[in-house]
């Protein structure tokens, strides 16, 4: 009468003070939360084995995938994670759907909610969708991007990475380098590093990096090399040209001459530098060969952290969501 | 050496009545079989707690999406009504498929079938091809509109709305509003409902309702201010202008003027009038935002039974196919 | 904390002699591993009832598509195969993929190995691609189709079809008529029919067979009348027209005129003459439908089959992964 696998007796337990049914941004979130994520994350990890293994926390339950940009690599994480925790998946997508037909955003997310889903995550170029969407759906929202806003779980894997190499994140500088107009990763780290302690640094060509963020108390740079030598962590933006109207510097040449992370760099900076990326990288622009598959970088930890984030998440937002 | 989750009691008693291994259309379905259906939808739904949490009556087997018109409404809606039964499902479409390449129809369908899947559920702009395909294979083909002929499972769930608000469908005045002409959900409305009693009118612009219905002794209305107080039920059409070769009426604002469910027309109908919409809705054009969201409106629901009666349809035509 | 079903005892022993961790191309495996293969896909196509229930070997694990052409047939009968299996899956495409932002097809592959998948399918339109991938990667990499390359699966299904029909592929004589040039699939077949002992006779047009296969020591024919008496198994390629740059003959008439199999040519054939073709078939191009839908076609057969072969590929593979 109910699901095929029977319950296991509880592996992990719920954290007694979560109580959010949403994860739409970082900003919004405060330190105990984030680290409660974490430290779900970091647990999910090791019960599946990096991942790999399944393990039947949210069998019988769904989680809809709702992409108004396009995205193989975040919603086949969810896809993923969700699959791991034993949920079922459904796609929905722009093209060929009833969007094109003329229903509006809103709408279409009803009615994937009344097909009986417990999740709804989603991507959408407008910055604030999943907080609208929140408000209209019963079933939990995740914000799987929305413009260059917010991405909390690219922030949330970031900065479990860094735990896993440096235990905390409190008292680290860490930078942010590159087009950070046009990323919400950079937004999602600035605020989630900042209210776990971190010191946080953004860098870029002054076409891409705001003067309100220096207004707002962050160190900004607009020279990697003035502030490499004390950094901890450099988080190494991709150039996003596809959202990019007018071309804000002279040519990738130039970007890469005062921003790429290579091997001349490395000498210069920390021994123990970790070299992050959100990927996809872009080999000889924001990165080169050399230090994208080097012993600093951990990018592909990343993806697997992606993984992590994603079930926590999930499970959390879904406990949530019983309890409330 | 079977399936992994191991068969449950039967909680649900198979009809023994039901033979059938197809199902095409509603005209060729008989009352009896219709309400079969439904309630077996009925009871599947209250199993599965409103179509949200698995019933394991289907595992093992495997259904296949063979779409050849865009749709992810109701293609995700039978992929969750399946996997909400335990089955797999594939998927094919006709981008970047075979039939790019030469194949044809039947031949695209034989090869899915012998990848050993159960049910054909498929899609298809000319009228007829799922009668071809149900003669052409041994597994069951399930019609998920062809053309503007059929689409059953439409309006099966639009009848188990109406049975779940009143109980019986017999007796009941059904309006079919708008455009008739390019409608499937309008066809298996229409059949439906006149085989369980119910008295359908069919109201629309001349151009979008043929005069051939009121030869087959259909009520036909071309204002809908003249039957709006008889009528129980709305079924309000979306204008399917992606069907539209001329344009059928002066302008959107002048359909809207006649034909639109707004709140001044709300206060001429019935206390208890049930307003539907097969979705996606055109807000400001059969419907406005004050009735689509407001206390007569089922369109939810509606969406919701479609889960419900394409879990009734496949388990159904599954349990026949065995039997037979 | 592992997997949800809970493993049932072998049915099926792992074949101690099975080394390989990921399946590139036919012409290096050897005749005993070819066999292995076929051995363990006949077990399998009976152990899940011709390829239709489920086997729970593979729960827990992740099968990952990763097409860069257009593929609906392969891509799902690989999907299904691992779900027969008990595997999840998960589908990368070029369109809407981070490789169109620029990353490297090596990049893309690494980043999904990283969300833990535990085999990689690729398709590329570059020979060699699976081949590259399989030195990158720690998990298992599968080719399904690498441009004219080759396509082992393919191969494998064909070669057990026939296995099927006549208990041995030692001494039969097969013929690939059509399009040599452009086919993986002859490729594949002419490896590994070659050295399971069949006398393989490579038959086309001189502009789609090159000279290199009779200096190989194959023997080549330019009209299929001319050995058509002699031969167990036709083996008719589709003239891949999308492939061809050049018109490689005068039209399609004439080359149905020597090479189409029609009624009357079946006359002119052994009496226990085999008809395959790798699909999707051109009616009336390479093959007539009185031959396709005749009794000497086993065309269903072939897609059965490639259910059974890509069970056994991903079970092998898995396997080895586990104890090397």
């Amino acid at each position: 009468m109910t699901n095929a696998p029977t319950a296991t007796p509880p592996i992990i337990e719920f954290p007694k003070s979560w109580t959010r049914r949403h994860l739409l941004d970082l900003e919004s979130l405060d330190a105990d939360e984030i680290t409660t994520i974490l430290d779900t994350a970091q647990q999910l990890k090791t019960l599946t084995n990096d991942c790999k293994s399944k393990l039947p926390l949210l069998v019988g339950k769904t989680c809809a995938n709702l992409f108004f940009e396009n995205s193989t690599r975040t919603r086949n994480s969810f896809s993923l994670a969700a699959k791991r925790l034993g949920a079922d998946t459904v796609e929905f997508s722009s093209s060929g759907s009833s969007v094109a037909k003329g229903e509006t955003f809103v709408d279409t997310a009803k009615t994937i909610e009344a097909m009986g889903v417990d999740w709804v995550v989603t991507r959408h170029s407008t910055p604030g969708t999943p907080h609208l969407l929140s408000r209209e759906l019963k079933c939990s929202v995740l914000n799987a991007g929305d413009g260059p806003h917010d991405h909390p779980t690219q922030g949330l894997l970031d900065m479990l990475t860094i735990r896993q190499h440096r235990g905390s994140i409190k008292g680290l500088t860490v930078a942010l380098v590159g087009d950070i107009a046009h990323s919400r990763t950079a937004r999602s780290n600035i605020w989630g590093l900042s209210k776990l302690g971190a010191n946080v640094i953004i860098c870029g060509p002054p076409t891409l990096v705001s003067p309100r963020w220096a207004e707002l108390g962050f160190e900004v740079a607009h020279h990697l090399d003035d502030i490499l030598p004390r950094c901890d962590v450099l988080n190494l933006l991709r150039i996003q040209f596809e959202r990019q109207k007018a071309r804000p510097f002279p040519s990738v040449h130039e970007y890469a001459a005062l921003y790429a992370m290579n091997g001349e760099r490395m000498r210069k900076a920390k021994d123990d530098i970790l070299i992050m990326a959100p990927g996809p990288i872009n080999r000889g622009v924001e990165i080169t060969p050399e230090v994208a598959d080097g012993p600093h970088s951990v990018i592909l930890e990343q993806v697997n952290n992606g993984i992590a984030v994603r079930m926590a998440a999930l499970w959390l937002l879904a406990g949530a969501n019983q309890t409330n």
